[in-house]
Parts: structure tokens; sequence; C-alpha cells
């Protein structure tokens, strides 16, 4: 042993490193973590009879202002805190009458393939793994599901807002040239086409990839909001003639409003013809394909040269979760592929398991979305989910006998698939039916009773009904319209505010 | 009772609806959950006593060839296949050795905040709930981290690929004004800079954003591989008087090869005085600014316009997981907010809750990432984390200084922060270095001693081992050390194989 220096006692050397994050306690840890998986499994199971929604209060907000935590805290604290602040003021959508947007309403397997994959932190980027194959795997069985060959290619997003994104993208490469990823789009004249019911999203993608939302024609829709083929036709012509470049027309297989589909096999034929990019959107709406007997009405979707869709709408896996499929899966590697010297492939090692995913689309991390997917489709099988979506559909012609049977209650558009639009109608009332409507949903929303949302058809409001849940039955939808019966009265002062019970 | 008709017994009517995806026998499936939960538990536990990676076998490989199923399995089934063929084969980021790419090592308490938002399965697009508020939280914290005045916004996405994205067409609004939106790039002369170590997912996203890549001037850099700020103010002197409008010049706070800092104060006067647009890429880098001794690093990082950093890389949250911060909040919304009917804000109810997520970002879906980054920061602390990243880059300075002892190894580049890059050399071996290295690296990933990856400096492939890794000790760089010189001398003919223990 050396002497210390002079002058006193040495300084201990600190440590070169300090524990891991893993827990000390690994036994205690485990029952604090059962704690928890026990809780959300007994939420899930008694959500029905919690209210649809509940507003956050004010306190509750007020603590989501607490600065940045320098020191830790455990772990029992840390999900007590989220326990009592987070999980009982959720948006809804896990309950039989959350009916508002297009949200999935989640599955407990789904939940539980989420956990592996959080446990395995797998990044989907590239590389060789199990995770990168059995996303392939999702992506072979959607490919197949949708008619697609397999030169396709595909990947899995966070949802058909990145996925139409990705779509256009690679029509731009179609259309442009891989030049176009140098050169960008100056000097090109791009335009594309949608039915004036397309989703937001995608003039959002023109936007983003520097072609403009004016570059993106909306198209009128016929009375059952489909697009109109001659006037489709009559734009192309007239962009022709007015020296752009049209490479694009967009299908909606279920809009958003109404969940009309475009005639898709019309679309296809023209876009054949027209030498334009064929992308359908099929958030929700291509997913009929699961079930037989609705499976006709998106016929057409396997000529698409692109298709997005969700798994966290219709499919129920948890959020978030969308894909894209290219038919021309060079293309989609030809917009997106190509990898700096620090992500070089190798032929054998980790650094194998080309072609990596990053090449496909925008990101190079990527979590393993993936698992909660093939969980979902292995434990309850395509069979299930699709009976599952011909029951919403099922529902929603049920709810739309039951708006045309009330005398005050009208429809306010076509019902082709799982959305019913209707409006509260007071003949002798002369307030402005739109305030109306609105003051129904939110007062349904604040009580807890239903969580429908709204929209505007033909320049009116309507209550928008959208059945993409598991959890909803036909008892369920008796209830909103009983409540949106007796809030009506109320609102319009023919009637005292009273329970409405189930 | 009515009758049947004539004819025969009338079909029962089938009933409406199914009965739901729940679980039927709930007690059971709690049971299998458990067990799933336990043995995720157990692999992270007990993760460095297997290899740091293991290849896929082949019979597995071709198991993921199976058709989409048509009909369901249990749960304990699908987690029984998922364990056997999944878990085992990750790409291996657990592995107190694994240092390649840039992976985090993900955490128990964010696999746990992760199991919580799948249960919840919230939409954090927008709307009025407690998920909402907690993002708002997340995204609070880190503006104040990272200096940013109150007036900044921002959003969790996927990762730095998506939030440099963000970043660049926030700038691109900023040069061009909103109307871009609407009429696209062309016409537009818009050119940015950055070094040439900038990570490729800043081309891409001018690439994807209709700028083309070649509008990225890449910068050379100095032998710290940090940008050259007189060659910086050249290109943009020569691109004005050529024409060209430049907007943007991005800072790397931690390039990916080598973890070099760009000048941040003086890339911060330049953009001021040039009156460009300043993004700052610091994916991992960005966050010493948690441990004090290395904040001052990337000093000038609180005059960004735009930051995009990662969650999922030195906090150890689990994929995917990133954040974009913008200075000037309304622009953050003028460049991607705007809605449709049917996703009307209200002012009360479900529809309230502006400004709405949507609105600042790509996404219209979006999941709770926010809450296992929530966990994440709730349970260890600023400090902790922090002096884990400290950890990080005391052990990067360690295995420099064994590498610079080491008679067979040179160190390729300089080592700032957490990343070391090296070469083996045989001096009396006239074989291809490159080749060499490359192989080394092969070998020690097939035999799961440790997961280093590669890259390519001056025109040399170099070994390159990034710490980002709160389970790596000094033991397994020394293992490292040991193990890369006795695959060289076996590769290079002067030594047998021989097992390298710890």
């Amino acid at each position: 042993m050396t002497n210390p220096p002079r002058g006193g006692p040495v300084e201990p050397e600190p440590p070169l490193t300090s524990p891991s994050l893993d827990p000390v306690d690994w036994d205690a840890y485990r029952v604090e973590a059962h704690r928890l998986l026990d809780a959300v499994l007994d939420e899930i199971r008694d959500v029905a009879a919690g209210p649809a929604w509940r507003p956050l209060p004010d306190d509750i907000k007020a603590g989501f202002a607490a600065p940045l935590p320098q020191d830790g805290e455990p772990i029992a604290a840390v999900w007590a805190q989220c326990r009592d602040t987070v999980m009982p003021y959720g948006v809804g959508n896990r309950h039989p009458r959350f009916l508002g947007w297009v949200h999935g309403a989640g599955t407990v397997g789904g939940m539980l393939g989420e956990l592996a994959a959080a446990g395995l932190n797998a990044n989907l980027g590239g590389r060789d793994h199990a995770p990168v194959y059995l996303e392939r795997q999702v992506v072979a069985w959607f490919r197949d599901l949708f008619g697609f060959p397999e030169t396709a290619a595909g990947l899995l997003v966070t949802g058909t807002s990145t996925a139409n994104l990705i779509g256009v993208t690679v029509a731009r490469t179609a259309a442009a040239g891989p030049r176009v990823r140098q050169h960008g789009v100056a000097g090109l004249r791009l335009v594309g086409y949608a039915s004036d019911q397309v989703h937001g999203c995608v003039a959002k993608a023109f936007d983003i990839t520097g072609l403009g939302r004016d570059a993106l024609r909306l198209i009128p829709t016929d009375r059952n909001f489909r697009i109109e083929i001659p006037a489709l036709q009559a734009a192309i012509a007239a962009d022709r003639r007015a020296g752009f470049q049209p490479f694009l027309v967009v299908g909606c297989a279920g809009t958003v409003n109404t969940g009309a589909i475009d005639p898709l096999p019309q679309l296809a034929d023209l876009a054949a013809a027209e030498g334009l990019w064929f992308h359908v959107d099929g958030a929700f709406g291509g997913l009929v394909r699961l079930a037989p007997a609705l499976a006709p009405l998106v016929a057409g979707i396997e000529r698409a040269d692109s298709l997005a869709f969700d798994f966290h709408k219709w499919l129920h896996v948890p959020y978030d979760a969308g894909g894209i499929l290219v038919r021309d899966g060079a293309l989609q590697v030809a917009t997106f592929g190509g990898r700096a010297p620090y992500l070089a492939g190798a032929d054998g090692g980790t650094a194998g398991g080309e072609p990596w995913f990053c090449d496909l689309g925008i990101d190079l991390s990527r979590g393993f979305r993936a698992l909660k997917v093939w969980f979902t489709l292995k434990e309850h099988g395509a069979r299930r989910l699709g009976a599952k979506i011909a029951d919403n559909c099922r529902l929603a012609a049920y709810l739309a006998a039951r708006v045309i049977a009330a005398p005050d209650l009208e429809l306010a558009a076509p019902v082709p698939l799982n959305i019913v639009c209707l409006r509260y109608v007071a003949p002798d009332d002369a307030r402005d039916g739109d305030a109306l409507n609105a003051a129904i949903v939110v007062e349904l929303q604040r009580r807890g009773l239903a969580v429908p949302s709204t929209t505007v058809l033909e320049r009116r409001l309507a209550i928008r009904v959208n059945i993409t849940n598991h959890r909803t039955q036909a008892a369920d939808l008796d209830l909103l319209v009983r409540a949106i019966q007796a809030i009506g009265r109320e609102l319009t002062g023919r009637a005292e505010g009273a329970p409405i019970g189930e």
C-alpha cells in the first residue's frame, strides 16, 4: 500500500459507474408490477360500469404543472399518481358508449403484446432479429388480405396520417423519378385528386411534401358522398390542358364523415387509363375485407398502387398502429432507401437482416408495434375480428332504423357502413338546430352517458355516431337514442332534466 | 306467439351482435397475464447472463411465413409462441455489452408505463383528457431543461427522424410563410446547411419536404468532426450570390459517428446574423443537459429555434419516443394546424382540450408515449438519469485510454462524449484493415460477446462503440477489448480461437 501524499488523506476515487437503473430489490418491484397489472385489468373489466367520459377536475389539471422531478420516487408512488390522476380521465374509448370520431376500443391481449414489446425494447429500424421477421409477417398477412402481390412492400407506422404521407411520397417518386429526392419538386406541376370527403391528412401530405394543398383537387361527391367520376375526368382534362401533370388519385374506402366508399373499380380503371398512381385511404373501411358479407363493398382495393390503413381503429390494437402497403415494393425503397456508413448492413451478425424497414419509410428508430398487432390477430383470428366489424355495421343499420322511426330525429346521411349521422329536430322550436345539436352532444359527454362527436354535412351540423367498438351492444344505442331525445326536450324547454337509465 | 310461416320452422334471428373481444373468463386470463409479466421481468433481470445477441435459427425464421390466422388461439398459446420465437432473439440492446448504433437499454419502470398506456389506450391527437395534460407536462419539462421560453410548443413523436422532419417543415414555413402550405415549394430556392457529419435523416427531411437533398449543403468539419464556421459562411455567401435563399442551419449536438458537438453558440450567432432558422439535432447528445458537468458541452442549445431529441436513447424509455420543441409555438401551429369539421373543438365536453396535438405535427392518431417518459422521469429523477449519462461518458474515456495503451488498437477519432471509434491493427499483416475490422465486429456479435457496430471515418472503416447503456460497467469494456484483440489475432492467423471469459 502506497502512502497518501502529504497534506491529508486521499479522497477515495469515485467508482467509474453507478448502479444500473434496474430495480435494487427485484422481488419487491415485482409485487408492485403485478399490482399495477391487476389494477389495469380491473379497470378494463369494469369499464362499462363507469361513465363514458368524465371531465378532468381542475385540481388534477393544476397538478400537471409540477416541474421536472430532480429526484426519483418509488415505482409504487409513480403508479399511484398515474392511477389516481390519469387512468380515470381517459378519452373514454374503451367504453361501450364511446361512439365519437373513429377510435378503437382496445383489447387486453393487445395490451399484453405491448407489454412484451416494451420489455424486449426492440428497435425495428433494421438489423437481424426476430421482431423484424415478425413485422414482415404482419405486413405479409395484410398484403394477402388486401390482394396485393408478393412484390409489394410495406411497414407499420403510427397511423394513417403517416401512411398517407408515405403513399403520396412514393407516388411523387413514381411520377417524377427518384431524382426528385435530390432536386426537389421545384419545376414540377404535379396535381392529384380526391373527393371533397377525403380525410384532411391527405391535404396535409400534399402540404408536407412540398406539392402544396392547392395541388390536391377536391372533386364533388354524389348524394351518397362518393366521388363523381365524370367530375374527376373533367378536372383531369382541365389540368392537362392547363399544363399540369396529374399524377395521383386517392380513393376513400370509408370516409370519416359518413363511411362512404368511393367506386374503387372505376377509380382503378381511370387511374390505369390516365397513368395515375391509385392510392386508397382505407383507414378503417378497408378492413371490411375481413367480413365476407361486407368485403364486396371495397372491391377494387386490391388494384391500388398503395393502401393506407389502421390497426388501432377497427382491429382494436392499442394506439398507435397503422400500416402502408405499396404494390411496387422497389419503388418504396427507391423513395425512402439509402443509408449512411454508420448504418451499413453486413453479411452476418447483428447488422444483417436486409431489407431494413428504415428504407421503407420516414423513421430510423421504430418501436415494435407489430407485436401488439400480431397478438391481436393470433388471439382472435381474422374471422372473429371480421365478425365484430360486421356487428358494428349491423348496429349502425339498427340505429339508423331507430332514427328514421323517431319523429324528433332525422338521418343526416345514408349509412353504408358503421357511421350514423343524425340530428335532433324540434319542429316547433325556432332556435338554431346546429347549436342545439352541438349542445346535446356536449351534454351527453358531460353526463358520461355517451360520447358521439359532431360533423358538418351539407353545411348543417350533425351528431356523428361512429361504431368501431367491440363492446357496443344494441342496448347502448337504445340508451343513446333516449338520451338524445331527453336532452333535446330539456334544452328546448319542453321537459325537465330527468335521469336516463339503462 | 305468432305461428311460423308455412314451409317449416322459422330460422331464429341471429343476435344483433356477438360478445365483445374481452376475456370470457377474466380470472383465468388474469393468471396468464401475470405469467407473461413474470417471464418478461425474469428476462430483464437475467439479461446479462445471456449472449449480447444470438442469431435467429432458420426454423424460427421459416415459422414467420405462416399465413393470417383465421381462428384465434388462447392467449397462453399466443404468448408461448412469442416467448419461444421472439423474446430470445431481440437485437440485444438490453444487454450490458450492446454497444452498437445508438440504442437505449430500456427500464422496467418505462415498460410499466407502457403497459398502463396500452391499457388506457388513449389517442393523443387531441380532445380533453388527462393524457393530453400529461404530455403537455412532459413537453414543459424538456422545454425548461433546454432553456426554451414558455411560448415554445412541442410534442412527442416516434423519434428524431420525425422530429427533424417537423423542424425542417416549420423552418420552411418561417422562410416562405404559411402560404407555402397551399402553394408548395415550386418557385422557391430554399437552401439549408449542416456539417458533413449530420445524420442522414436531415437530408431525408429535405427530400420528403420537396426541397430536395441537394438543397442541404454539407459543410466540411474540422479534425474533431465539428462544422467549420468559415466554410459555412462561405457557402451561405456563395448561395446568396447564386440567387438561392438560405433559410436553415442545422447544428449537431452529438454526431452519430463520433459524438462531436458543433460550436452551437457560433452557429446561433451566425443564424441570427444571417436570418436563418437554427435547428439542433440533439438526438442523444442534447440530453447531457441533465449532467451538470457535461451540460456546458451543449451551451447554445437554448438558442435554437427548434430542437429534436430522443427519449428512447439516453433516457432508456422503451421504443419509440422522441420529441420536438419549437421556440415559436405559434409557428408550429401555423405549419401543421387546421382541422376539418369532423374534428371541430368544443367549449365543453370531450371535444375541448385545445390546443390539440394533431395541430403541432404530422399525426392525427397518436399513442400515449408520454406516459412511459413520465414514468421514467418520475421514477429515476433528472439527477440520476444525468448521472448515468455522465457514467457512460466516463466509460468512453476509460475505453479510449485502454485503446491508446494497447499496441494493437488505435483510436479512429477523438472521444468528446460517449462514442469510441477504434481499429484493430495488425502491423505485420498485409490484409485489408477495413475487412478485418468488419469481420471482428461480426465475430463479436455472432459469438454473443458484444455488439459494437461499424462506421467509416476519413474513408476507413472503424469499430464503433457507442455507450448509451445504463447496464454497461468497466468490466464489460475490459471484456470487449480482450475479445477484439483475441479475435483479431485469430482472424490474422496469429492465435487459435480461445474462449474469452469475463
